[in-house]
């Protein structure tokens, strides 16, 4: 008896396992919106908390909001960190309903995409005054580095740059899964 | 005999119908793509165009390449003319094989995605440099706007970002627009 069932047992399994999708991809949405919500956490905080002000001899302060492209930057990843939140939410409460799975991702697509172009421009904007700090630029009498004088501010802007690109790529990658996940479902 | 056979005409369309789509979304899909393929070049040619010489009393040239931001820029938004065009022709190959045409959505979204994040961060990156050229930033010492004495070279740099956001923005669409069409293969 038992070893006429064995055979008809693992038949079943092999053709049960491929239809159910034995690795549940809402798992790895769920660890990457969670990464999305820190990078975007890191970064705000990292760029607030750089302020500096120098003495040269008067006292010149450094701050992000002295800046339209800083603090465009933190309003995006501020908006970029509670929508990390709210999704995250989102993906734990569909784990365990898969009726309700597929409608969602395409909303995260959706939402996930526009994120994206806000976020990656914030991330554009901040790092092009940065490399301009950085750097300065020779050809425009004036627009002079500032980066040796603020180097705690420039410091705090470089790393805050750092994790925010980390979140955009984090986020093209959340469309990616969000896209394969549904593909895998349509019958070819 | 016509009687009886118009009825049962009109049930088989009216069942038929759903099924294949009878709006071909990779027609729009073309359309986008096009559009998107006008926007780079536009984009790319305008801020190319702008070079400017001022006697203030020396020659001093603005031309784009002096700045890294609007290098990148340019160098975005020719990839994205490129992308474009070998995209335009994928669709069109593609709009009498439905065979194909979902794994292609796929790979759109994917390559939508990541260039997306391409262009949205140059057209930021430019933007905050441009913005810096126009209203200057008084916290900085030096960093003054130039955009009174660059007239023409500012316009056309601002032009140019203008129609590199209606570009990302069409990107935005166009992955819309894929995931849509991929989701509504899903079997409900």
């Amino acid at each position: 008896m038992a070893s006429t069932d064995k055979p008809s047992d693992s038949e079943y399994r092999s053709t049960s396992t491929p239809a159910p999708a034995p690795v549940d991809y809402f798992q790895f949405d769920v660890i990457l919106r969670f990464l999305l919500f820190a990078a975007s956490v890191v970064a705000v905080v990292v760029i607030v908390t750089g302020n500096q002000t120098e003495f040269l001899p008067l006292p010149q302060p450094a701050k992000f909001r002295y800046s339209p492209a800083f603090v465009y930057f933190v309003a995006a990843f501020s908006v970029c960190g509670l929508y990390s939140i709210i999704t995250t939410l989102a993906s734990l409460f569909a784990i365990n309903k898969p009726s309700l799975k597929t409608k969602l991702l395409l909303h995260f697509i959706l939402w996930d995409a526009l994120m994206l172009g806000i976020t990656a421009s914030a991330t554009g904007t901040a790092g092009g005054i940065a490399y301009l700090g950085l750097k300065g630029n020779r050809h425009v009498v004036g627009w002079n580095k500032i980066c040796h004088v603020y180097d705690k501010f420039c410091r705090h802007v470089g790393a805050s740059i750092a994790v925010a690109l980390f979140g955009s790529v984090v986020m093209v990658l959340l469309i990616w899964l969000s896209a394969h996940t549904i593909y895998r479902r349509v019958p070819k």
